[in-house]
Parts: C-alpha cells; sequence; structure tokens
C-alpha cells in the first residue's frame, strides 16, 4: 500500500487527467482562447481543493470515480480566480505558479475571458459531464453550493472585501472575516461537495467536516501570509513580498509573525480535533492539514 | 386584452421585478459590491433575452411564472458579458444604457467582480431559486444549456472572436461566425431555456423556435451595426460609431449600407416563416421580431 505521501500525488494526477478531459482541445475554435485556458489551469498548482474533495471522500467512503468532476468543478473555479485575481487592474502579478500570468504569456483580454470560460465550465461539468456519477437532486446541490461559495456572498465577496482593505488598517476579526470569504468559501465547498455525494449524510458528520474545512481554510491564509514574509520568490513561484509592498494586511502586519505562527498551530489542531470521529478513515484529511501548516510555498 | 407592445412592456416590469428579487439586498456585505451588482442589472435594457423566453413560453403554452427564473438567468449572464465587454481591457466604453458603465461609476476592479458574482448567480438560481418550477432534470437541462451557450464555445469564444477580428478584414462568414457566437448562442440559450421546460417538445417544433432564434439572434446584430452607422450617440445611450473607431468589422463595412439593409429584411423574413406552424401563439415572438429589426437604440 502506498504511503499517504504517495496517495496524494496520485491523486493530483488524477486531477490532472480529469482536468485534461474536461478542458475542450487546444485546437478547439477560437484557438488562442482555448490554449490559454489550458495554460492556465494544466500542469500547476498544488490541487489543494481537489485534494481534499478526494479526501473527504475517503473519509466517507466515497471511490475518487465518484468525485472527480466535483473535483475538477472547484478547481476550475478556483484557477478562473486567480487569472482575474492576477489581472493589472486587481494584483497585478506577473508570476504564478512559476510561470507567467495568463495576461503575461497571452494578453489581458484573453485573461478577462479565460476566467469567464472557466466558471461556465465549472458549472457545465456539474451539470452535465459523462462522468458525473450524482443523482440530480445531488447535482443540483452541489451547483447550488458552488454557486454562492463562489459569488458575491462568498469568495468574489472576500475579493472585493481584499481589495478594500488595501492601505487600511484592519482588526484581527475583519482580516479573518476578509479570508473567510475569499479563500475559506471556496475551501468549505470542496469538503461539502465530497459531502454531498453521500446520499443521506448525518447532520453531526457534516458538521464535523465543515469545521474541518473552515479551520484548515483559514491555517491555509495564516501560512501564506507567514510564507510571503519568510520564504522568497524562487520557492514561492510568485512575488515574495507582494502584499506587503501591496499594502495589503496579513496576519503578521496585524498581530505579530510570532502569533501568527501560534494561530497557525491552534488552528491546525482545532481541525484535528474535529476529525477524532472518524478515526483511520481520514488519514488523508490529516495529512493535508499538516501540509497546510507544513509547506514552504 | 392589452395589445402587444403594452404585454411586452408587461413582462419587462416583470423581469425587472424579478430580477430585483434574485439579487442580494444593496446592504448586504460588501456593501459596495453589492450595490454595483445592482446597479449593473437593474433599470436598464430592452431585456431582449427575457422577452424570448416568456414569449416562447407563451408559444408553447407555458406560463411566466415557470419562466422567471430561466428569464433571469440569462439576463444575469447577458448583464455580466456587458460589465466586462465595457472594461479598459476590453471595448472600453463609458456608456451602456444611457448611464456611466460599472467601472466608470464604480472602479475597474469592481466591474471584474461584479461580471464574476452575476455569472455565479445565474446558475445558482437556476439549480435552487424558490420560485424555479422546473423538474430537476429540465434544471440540469438548462444549466448545461446555459453553460455551454455562456463558456469558450458560445458567448466567450465570440468575444476572442472579436478582439482577434479588431483591425483585420473578415469575409462576411467569418463576420457571421464571430456574431453566431457572441450574440447568437446567448439569443438561442433564451429560446431554448423556455423549450426545456415543456415535459417532450417534438423535435420539429424545437427546431423551428431554434432557427427562429438563430435569424433574429443574426438580425439583431446587422441592425446594430446598422445603427452604430446611422444612429446618434445620445438615443443609442452608448457611444455611436465605436465599432468603426475602434476598426472593428461591421457588416456595413464589409457588406456595405444597403445589402445589410437588404440581409436584415431577409433575417427577418425567414424568422417568420420559422414560425408559421405556431399560428396566433407565436404573436409576441413575432412582435420581438419585428421590434428587433425596427428599434432605432
Amino acid at each position: 500500500m502506498l504511503n499517504v505521501r504517495n496517495r496524494l500525488q496520485a491523486w493530483q494526477g488524477r486531477i490532472e487527467s480529469v482536468l485534461e478531459d474536461v478542458l475542450p482541445p487546444a485546437t478547439t475554435h477560437p484557438a488562442v482562447l482555448h490554449q490559454a485556458l489550458r495554460y492556465s489551469v494544466l500542469d500547476g498548482g498544488k490541487r489543494m481543493r481537489p485534494l481534499l474533495v478526494y479526501a473527504t471522500g475517503e473519509a466517507l467512503g466515497i471511490a475518487p470515480e465518484h468525485l472527480d468532476i466535483p473535483a475538477a468543478a472547484v478547481e476550475l473555479i478556483h484557477v478562473y480566480s486567480l487569472v482575474h485575481d492576477d489581472l493589472p487592474a486587481m494584483d497585478d502579478d506577473d508570476l504564478r505558479r512559476g510561470k507567467p500570468t495568463c495576461h503575461k504569456a497571452f494578453d489581458e483580454p484573453t485573461a478577462i475571458l479565460v476566467g469567464d470560460a472557466l466558471q461556465a465550465l465549472a458549472f457545465q461539468v456539474l451539470a452535465a459531464h459523462p462522468r458525473m456519477t450524482a443523482s440530480p437532486a445531488q447535482r443540483l446541490r452541489m451547483i447550488e453550493l458552488l454557486g454562492q461559495a463562489a459569488g458575491s456572498r462568498g469568495m468574489v465577496g472576500g475579493q472585493a472585501l481584499d481589495l478594500a482593505a488595501v492601505g487600511e488598517t484592519l482588526t484581527e476579526v475583519e482580516l479573518e472575516n476578509m479570508h473567510i470569504h475569499k479563500t475559506g468559501a471556496l475551501i468549505r465547498a470542496s469538503v461539502l461537495l465530497a459531502a454531498y455525494s453521500v446520499e443521506a449524510l448525518d447532520a453531526q458528520r457534516l458538521q464535523q467536516l465543515d469545521h474541518f474545512a473552515k479551520c484548515i481554510g483559514l491555517a491555509f491564509q495564516v501560512q501564506d501570509d507567514i510564507l510571503d514574509v519568510e520564504s522568497d520568490t524562487q520557492t514561492l513561484g510568485k512575488t515574495r513580498g507582494a502584499d506587503e509592498a501591496a499594502g495589503k494586511p496579513t496576519y503578521p502586519s496585524i498581530i505579530g509573525l510570532s502569533a501568527s505562527k501560534t494561530k497557525l498551530q491552534d488552528l491546525y489542531d482545532e481541525a484535528l480535533d474535529a476529525l477524532v470521529s472518524f478515526g483511520e478513515s481520514a488519514h488523508l484529511l490529516r495529512e493535508i492539514a499538516e501540509f497546510t501548516v507544513k509547506r514552504i510555498r
């Protein structure tokens, strides 16, 4: 049997091939747009959200083949948000996942359209991809969840809060609220997409998984902020110190680096606590939590 | 009984109130984003796509209350595309529907996020809005249709072709191909969303409605190009001559103004022919077709 780290890598390979499959071929008309779609999605990223979908599935006894499309859908939403977030009018980033950002490799209009097309594709595949095995009622519940998580009261709302925060002094509560929307909503959705594949999941287990997701979503962001201070551009694959330079509030800037590290550890402990009743089946969820707080990029 | 023109106006009032209802209140957190969402969607536009949904419903015996959410969903997608299309990196327009464009009234990042949030909302309401009456299977079919029509092989693909065409000399076939994607896909989707509300519509009627939609979608664009040459900024509610100034190929620039007018008439005749078997029930679809070719803005 493969060890946990190898199993996560196997899932990364799996989602890569699923994404390859759900994206239209690069020769599809108009070709430049479809090349840009594939450039932005394929061959990059930690795939944390798809890994969460698969790992939650394992904790609930659902095989990966039933989760391929939900995993792909949440990653398509995530990638679209990165492509738009990197635009000159937003964070104006040149590097993403160690490669030129979409608007640098192609151009700005193409990057806007790539984001738009990826979002449409995410909902389309949940509704009707041949690999989708969930019942119609489950699919609708997933589409509703993803729409909420991605929309103005979820991820996009968080982006708006993020932009409004530039140059402002936020309290820790305001910073947390921003992250709960900006990254937390989609990380929670990843876990819930898998949970919604179960016909009748009891409310307590759902609540435990949801709490786990909230904790690691926030932990991910705290670690991101710490890395923005402590790492270097080459390791990160994106510009180090970019948040600080842009006048964005971060955990280290608000509560200090040491308190940020304590917060990270607390969130990690709380995430693991939420999984206690799942025993061995949550092995890979725990591995993802550990990876979240110990990653170097 | 109201005459046809009054009935179209009643539907315009109806969709306004549905859109008002599906959009989060302006006080929703974050407030600026939600104000910008409502600013962009409400109180503007001809609402051609919702009118097509309702009028197709009438031709098929489906009451408007069953079509409110599909009509709202297609309009949300349309408005998002306008907001992104108006961005400085795209068409860089200052006026839309007689008001400052979203990025002028708010700012560029907000306009990007408004478009993103509207798209998510469109799919979310189709999946789960309380006013949605279609069966789960019908909803999924509608979401798939709207995803295809909005995505890289539909509207967004057409936008990419449009951008690539600036300064280029296109053939009439290439121009038509661009419009079939850019505006045609969503106009077809409007008609098909209504048709998909019928449990078992026969293939011939579906094909007739689809052909009608293709003809008026293209007619709409031909008339748009004619108006860009012949109208004035105040009447249009957007900058006259903008296409020409931007070096965009138009029907008048490729086949001449006179041939463009002939083409418009031919498409109108073909659209009406496609409705013959529907008799009186297609009265309002005919009115929309007439309005499409005779409108002055």
